[in-house]
């Protein structure tokens, strides 16, 4: 399934979201992409790199939160400072990933990028790449590429994407009839009954020149600014608060896609973006399975568990001991510790409001 | 209600028991005795003497391991170090109360000795200390005088003590029939309802000589032991190992009950011996109900409930956060944490035994 790419390809790793369904792991000051959730001792961040070097070397620019620029070169020595993008402040994914697109076009407009989020979690790296080389080589015929995503359940978690006809002359990608929201349950039932449906993991393949020429055709002050950017760097400050907050998805995706823009590759490689405390269980249950019946994240000498399942983070260098408990939760972190159930992980972000009510906004 | 006595009261205090249910608070190392497990800023112990210090003045003597020594002297200034009397190593509650009721017979033989656990709880101060003026003033008349705490349930994890008919001349003291030994679930029930039954929280009244010469009749060889122990205290290492092993209920109480020589002052002062978390949980829950629903033994301010209810005691300074649990006890401590149930307050020991299998007796 190795396809040849002809134009150079670079990858974008927009490394943003507070992770708030994660804490206390994940903080403001201390995101989730920043973090080693895996047990892998590589933070997610890293690991996303990881698996781009085969694919760009060292051809990666990482837009990330001007808080986190230090963290970020911090996690990825080697990598040109010029590389990691510090955003003022957020202003949504196409602002994002266009300021890298601007950056990559103005070095080479044929130029391809590939934009990964600096917080998933993917098993089959070797299947990943794969994907990623058909995918850019299905760029190169000036169409946007996303990676659709082989369901295993029915999320609901998710956006999804439906696919049209088989393109010709590429293994498995197929042109994209359109992008659809988050379904319920009975509809998430069916699209994956239906076979049709991949899931949106947020993974683009384009020509820098092909996504930011289909962003003007929509936004063209959008696309101008980002141009205007690229070309001139120290009016960061000024340009940036004026660029429209949009989401890629929006600003070109679905566009792209009702004018037969699109295309999916369909990858089936163990994907998981670790939204919460249940999916992080689920990851570790197939990784780790642990003797006394606890998931544990980190250390297994620090948990000691009694009769009782669920899912222990030891974090703080602590004994943390679990008696009778089932589908617990307990996070225990340096300054907040967090008790709460499988069942309830969607929640957490109530937790953080509270803690942000009583007087610990630190923390938060 | 108040009694005349015309003997001279000491108060002994066993300070001992590991407080294993009441682990990672309680600790070889730290027993429960030296905790703060009421939020009132002072230990256990502390109040224990607070108590008993208007019946007695510092005619007290504390019962304690080796081990404990320095920190019992440390939280009890100005008393005596003398009064602080430390065993080589434990061997039961006759021998811990003999010591103490042999040294206060040399000083004088009529003297009136009063046994009460370093660990135990009371609510109503005056009431007690009524109670037990009574029981001095019986105890004059040569008898052993217990008091049997009123039952306000039928609890399964005391002994009981029968009461007989009243004693003539005493506002509330009866005769003891018989101790009888934990009872189940049902027969609990049936001597609550019954209304002859108190619970026996092993409170003892006797003067010195009648303790030592109702033991002697029953063991002469350790009643002899604790007198010759206080004769000649320099021979404690070689004497201490020689006394026999027995509880002071099987050594005196029971066998002097048969012989119709003991007596019982009922008390209804609020006592509780918090043995468990949810013996803990349910004083808090009478003393400081809290508006998240959780119940906290130290500063409320570390802690942030949503949706949630039972017990956290937060001792490390960390905020603890509890999401969506029922009836959950969480133990912060600065080494140790502990989460479980109310219902499984039973069984902390058996984490106990896993954390030091796991090779961590440092914590146990």
């Amino acid at each position: 399934m190795m396809q040849a790419m002809d134009s150079q390809l670079w990858a974008v790793v927009p490394a943003g979201g507070a992770g708030t369904r994660l804490w206390p792991l994940s903080r403001a000051a201390s995101p989730k992409f920043l973090h080693d959730l895996t047990g892998t001792g590589r933070s997610l961040l890293q690991q996303t790199r990881d698996r781009l070097t085969p694919l760009v070397g060292d051809r990666i620019l990482v837009v990330t939160g001007a808080a986190h620029r230090a963290a970020v070169g911090g996690q990825l020595p080697g990598l040109d400072p010029g590389r990691v993008l510090a955003e003022p402040h957020g202003r949504d994914s196409m602002a994002a990933i266009g300021w890298a697109a601007a950056l990559v076009e103005r070095e080479d407009p044929e130029a391809l990028i590939a934009s990964f989020a600096a917080d998933h979690v993917i098993t089959d790296e070797e299947a990943f790449r794969a994907c990623v080389r058909e995918a850019a080589a299905v760029a190169e015929q000036d169409l946007v590429v996303t990676i659709g995503i082989e369901p295993d359940r029915p999320a609901t978690g998710f956006g999804y994407i439906r696919a049209g006809a088989p393109l010709a002359g590429f293994p498995t990608a197929r042109a994209v009839e359109s992008f659809v929201e988050k379904p319920d349950a009975e509809r998430a039932a069916q699209y994956v009954a239906s076979g049709r449906y991949r899931w949106n993991g947020g993974m683009f393949v384009a020509r820098a020149r092909v996504l930011l020429d289909l962003l003007a055709a929509e936004h063209p002050e959008l696309a101008a600014g980002l141009r205007r950017l690229a070309a001139e760097p120290e009016r960061l400050t000024e340009i940036w608060p004026r660029l429209t907050r949009i989401a890629i998805d929006h600003a070109v995706a679905e566009p792209a896609a009702a004018a037969g823009r699109v295309a999916v590759v369909p990858g089936a490689f163990g994907w998981a973006d670790l939204g919460d405390y249940a999916a992080l269980a689920e990851l570790l249950g197939d990784r780790h399975p642990s003797e006394s019946g606890l998931l544990v994240l980190g250390e297994d000498a620090g948990v000691v568990g009694v009769d009782s399942d669920g899912l222990v983070v030891p974090g703080s260098g602590r004994l943390v001991a679990v008696l009778g408990m089932r589908g617990v939760v307990v996070v225990d972190t340096e300054d907040a510790l967090l008790v709460t159930t499988l069942d309830r992980a969607q929640q957490v972000k109530s937790v953080l409001e509270a803690v942000k009510d009583t007087g610990r906004p630190d923390l938060a």
